[in-house]
């Protein structure tokens, strides 16, 4: 089997209990997460052999991060530990009508000091038939968008399918010399699978005053003919504790639509996104179109279940959402 | 006041906080149920007394095990202590479309090696006008199917009168020589009282194709013409936090149904059968049909609300419920 | 910037963790609350200054009892520690369809033995431009009356604005003397301001038989000449979990009427009916009479998602809810 | 059996977790205890018969606050449900130098309201060979000291041996009327065994100046002629953590010494005079006069590793704990 | 680098929090852990390669299990998923004078079912150097014994060098057929290395009336010559919180000896003599003899500070413990 | 009364529950600190009127981290709210002969951004009488050294008496320009108190070779003649759970000790030696110098106790402890 590679943070998530604010809590739960870790860990949950390229401080909490990963089976032999400090984030859950609210203390952190040199990139690239990043990562830093960028060159000259999500975030690009746009479109230009949203591209491609995601679509392909997937996730937001949930997904030829899900109440809705996108690239690998679309958005139903960024169900799970009831039926 | 017995096995529970998964904890949340154990401790607290027969090992678990049993006014008069261990099963409960797991780990418990003779039987009859059974003693073992016969027997020759709940469980009914249809058969057979469902019935009985509750209830009583009433629960899963809730009793004469119970977000479901069937022992020595239905069904309801297998409700608690809006408005 | 001065008790909150009954429990959650202090809290986390006038016990208890109000910027330079103990209340949260249920435990407490010389009155309204009471503390003991009426003199003397809670409590008004019309009447004939219920109503000055809360209102007003705005709060209650809530304010001329707002999973209602007045006390002073209920309004919705007596939003957060939609969005 | 019968009150003890101080907790962790509760439990435990005379609310804190005894086989027929509040204490345990603290919340509770008429003194003290009462008692409220006076002369009259704890508490013995000496005298005079301290003796009789225990108990034993063992403890408190702990006993002829445990780490302190107590009893009752001294303080010293009010320690438990090398290894 | 391979059973771990009694608890925590478990995450710590040879049922449970041993870098290359349950075991730890207790459920386990062809044993031991098996393996069934003696045969084949410890279990060796003095011989008999003790030397082999260690020793190796060191801990129990704890190692020559430690309060003693064993293996291949026991003697010190089976200490910490001054101070 | 002011940084730490390791945790306590707050907390709480300056970052975080300040009465007229991040420091506990680990996060912190500008200085030195000052401030960065020196020359030319805390920490000092030796000079030269160490005095100041407290404290007097008392605490770590505990105190004439306590089994060291400085600034306004000496040697024992960096005693406490004897008795 061949393996999906990416590159990316692993934050520490310090977060509230049960429904408490922060001027609260006496006490923080720990996870770890990160968009790109999140993609792997779906994906290898369902089978696929996966390798996590990222930068650590060499300390018990830089070590402690990985274990879950680790556990779940993703890959972990090109980690670099060099640098002081493991980003943070401080996440107050929201409830009702009262929205979560996100405290990020990211900067300086181990992983945007990332140089290119501390990778073997032939090694990591062999036997990998598909590389993954997300719009996070070249936001972090100059540096970190540089090695980001240069994966994805790499990958791209040794024939790796590409795959990216565009997740912007509103408070990073703040660098010297940040180039959202210039650094973006780079990315989407050599990329195969984009994971889109309407709010990310106005942001960084100022495409706008489309009428639904099939347009929205179309003017992402016009303007990156590269793309032969476009996928983009529909989130309804009711209050905090319950969403609707659905998704469509472009092929070139139409835009395909899944089952609306109805999630409440919500256990944790961090990592949705992508848990949706670990199961796009597996279902690209091993399913037809309707069937990845559908098996991408249920498993991320699922994710929202799941306490803490990462998504932790098996293929089987996920199809028996897709093929049942939804019943949520106790299995003995 | 007649008392109420039942015999069954008292199994530990070992259960995931909150919504985590078994790969998630380490920690488990521990509380006491089984079937019949859950009958009696609902009609304890409506006002019955009742006798639990049961073996345990006497050991601090088992010593353990019937604390709030007792603490709830179960009769414990009859517990035999011995064998080796206390038959565990571990639950990760469910969360909206993911589906709650059990993990049984109760075989060779000390109630397996259960026999008649460790039972005064006499003693256990005096001032007793009820004997309930569940299709789960009968699935554990050869001899616990043995004694489950042998108490029904010596009960109808005192003329007691006799209720059951056919609890179909796949993965019992392991033991060699088990015959599901022979033993079934003859439970029912000399029952008053069943609770019955459509899947337990088509599996012990063979009895499929009807259309609706009114004819599997009228299919029933034609093959076992004892019984008087047969009353059905419905459970509409919504997903694992909601459900819809209602059930009907046929009397023979006409099938009585109940309100249907909009149940969200639910705390804990398991033994919520069994509180069904335990208020329905009460509300066939108090009320009408009608009542006695929706008495059941209201305290079966309130089950949901309850952390662990044991219902802990009063009657007053659930005839508010009858009777009022269900608003759930704080006493004060 | 003038202050808010209410007069109150302050008691220790003792309930169980999450949905477990009194007899499953050992460990209580600890907050602190009290109808008037609640009050103060909402208004003072909008930027009102506010000073709470009580009694305490010279404990340890009675000294940790005040950190949050404290930490909330409510004043507490009258604060009067004597007497012995600390009133309580031991809650046990609903679910579902089970209501929720509160043991007082508030007889002989610090407060009930107030006495008016323990005050400077002059110094406490010097600086003052609103007095709130509400029906709780009159009904507490005769001494706790005597103090509510005279200071409510005292302001009314001063020129101050007057805002009053009816707040009906059965289980109150026990001492010997207790005349809830008469007080209740001598309170309200010198409020501007009341919040006012149609069950409360009834049993303090016997006003029934209207059709809806316009006639309430009305017939209020006309009994209490004084009153400029009658506001009321309509909870409907599905379930224990899952309510639906809005308000009405009357302004001498037209009952205008809020936004209804659908609230569930409920976090914790306790203190709801209070940051509703809170923000009204504080709304009527900022905005125009919609704008007042609906940030009232608002500000009630968003207490039902904070655990405590305490309502913990900013008046940012509550505009959002107004002008947003209300969709719980994280907010990063 | 014959059984040993004891009347008193149950407190809730309201406890701060680990080290916490009053003013840093958010959590209360709930037992319940009582001196003569504790007496009973612990003789429970070793086999004896028991029967608790009390008063609860009757509401759901008192009726859980008994079911530890229940499941410690401690009888409880004859308990009365009636009057309003159950008794409170907080505690914020001491570690190294830092002492603990006790804040008493029982005025007016449900057992101060106790009345003679409440009891069926001749039912209650058949088949009793033995009556307990301790100063705590008295010392509550007139109505609780002229219920356990009654109590004493009953059994007296009766022929039942009499045992009593003197139990100073310099906070109680408030009530209109109390007269500690007298009462006290009254108590001891018809009293076989008493645990007595050097403290309570001279508060309660003013016997002072002695020098040792030996002196002590013959002073008290010739105050008091009917005493047939005296039995004293003596704690060395090195810190809030490390105990000495030894007792002695007169039987009349001579002081009888025990071994002196160094105990460490404490786990619970409160409670531990009282199993010795509930252990001399038993003792008394089955061993000779050193095994009876060596079995109580053993059983004391037990106690400081469990935690709670309540003795949970079998008497093999004791026994080995005496016979052998207190290694406390491991029993598989 | 050639790895230590061992072989032997998992088993979670179910403990009371704190000091509590099995009768108080409602929750257990959670570790996993076993004799050749801990002594391999001890040497994997410390830098050794480690394969770990065990049978695990195929459940969430039986996979949860490896989690800790696969982030300490132990081998999990050769686990065998078959069967249906997972060895258990409770533990209520002791306090001061009280012993702590082990309530085992074990019997039928997955690992009992073991068969020798569900391994390849020339995989296993290709850049093996290093076999250790515990007297804990063959005592489980007659199955777990066939193949532990295959293991060792096999490695004594193929020149590995082969350590084992005696580790003696009264409450086990209960299967059909056991033989534990012809068992035991057998696999001492092709060992270099022993871990021994008194109590089980006497039980196996009957070797009694020694003085002391090092006359033990001798025994010992006149009885089996091909065993090269014999280290024997001693642990002198004050109580359940305070031992004090050395070791001696025989080299055929003399007898070693080591610093004895004064260990309190103890945190966690299960699992001192495999981290003592853990740490003798890695020493004997990277130090001299005394060094080799003050390591082992230091790591498995630390052990008592550790929570749960596994030791979780650094080769740098321990040496730290033997260069430095014990003195615990806080490293920044 | 004047004023106690102290300038300093305040941290978030994230402690490790119980003895568990920085792997093993997935929760973390937590609780605020640092050096010169700390100082502040116990003398406030021993009734001297305290100002605390810091900043902060105008987050949840920032405002919730002087909330137990407030609580305790120490003055937060002037915390400055600005920058991005809160230092943060990660604890895991020792335990027994294991060290407590703590990581530091705090680089790029709001504090280290600071400006004397953002301060009235005039302001904040009216009605002050005594400025403290730490050897931690001007190792953040060059801008907290030099707004620290401000602060003592503007105290200095106001006459206020100065105190300082050498606090040497070896993993500061670390900005561009750093001169550790020069930068303390001009502190010390200033100071009229100095809690000092033999470690900090040689990597400060090169002062070594002395025998023994006497002759450091009067190198340092001879090196610094405005130092009118020099303190110096001795702490020996027998291992991380017992410490011993005792103090001098240079008078200039000569050198007074206090009384050595026997620490164990310790709760939370940290802030001990803060604790020290807090009460000996209290006691030289208050007591003559040997019973300043003993009252900061007991207050900062009594730290040992208290759970967090800041010690929760008052003056009585204390007093007892000097004047009591030791025994932790519980106070009721």
């Amino acid at each position: 089997m061949k393996k999906l590679v990416s590159l990316g943070e692993l934050l520490m998530r310090l977060s509230c209990e049960d429904a408490l604010r922060f001027s609260q809590v006496n006490n923080f739960k720990v996870v770890y997460g990160g968009s790109e870790a999140n993609v792997l860990i779906t994906a290898a949950n369902f089978g696929l052999k996966t390798e996590f390229l990222s930068v650590l401080p060499e300390n018990d909490l830089g070590k402690s991060a990985i274990n879950d990963l680790r556990n779940n089976n993703v890959g972990l032999n090109h980690i670099k530990f060099d640098g002081k400090r493991l980003g943070l984030y401080f996440l107050e859950t929201g409830a009702i009508n009262r929205p979560g609210k996100i405290i990020y203390d990211r900067e300086n952190s181990a992983f945007s000091q990332i140089e290119p040199e501390w990778f073997d990139w032939d090694e990591i690239f062999e036997d990998c038939n598909w590389f993954h990043w997300s719009g996070i990562t070249p936001a972090i830093s100059a540096k970190a968008a540089k090695v980001c960028l240069h994966a994805v060159e790499v990958a791209k000259s040794k024939g790796i399918k590409i795959s990216g999500d565009l997740n912007f975030r509103g408070n990073l690009w703040q660098y010297e010399g940040a180039n959202s746009e210039g650094t973006m479109t780079k990315l989407v230009e050599q990329s195969d699978v984009l994971l889109a949203g309407a709010y990310a591209c106005s942001q960084f491609f100022n495409i706008k005053d489309f009428q639904n995601n099939h347009e929205l679509s179309k003017a992402l392909q016009q303007k990156f003919p590269s793309l032969q997937r476009i996928a983009i996730t529909n989130r309804k937001e009711l209050n905090a504790s319950h969403h609707k949930w659905s998704a469509d997904m472009f092929t070139g030829a139409e835009l395909l639509s899944s089952t609306e899900y109805d999630i409440y109440p919500i256990v944790d809705r961090v990592g949705a996104g992508d848990s949706f996108m670990g199961a796009l690239i597996y279902g690209l690998q091993h399913f037809e179109d309707q069937k990845t679309l559908d098996f991408a958005t249920a498993a991320s139903c699922l994710k929202h279940s799941i306490v803490g960024d990462f998504n932790r169900v098996s293929k089987e799970e996920v199809l028996e959402l897709i093929e049942g009831d939804g019943s949520g039926r106790i299995i003995r």
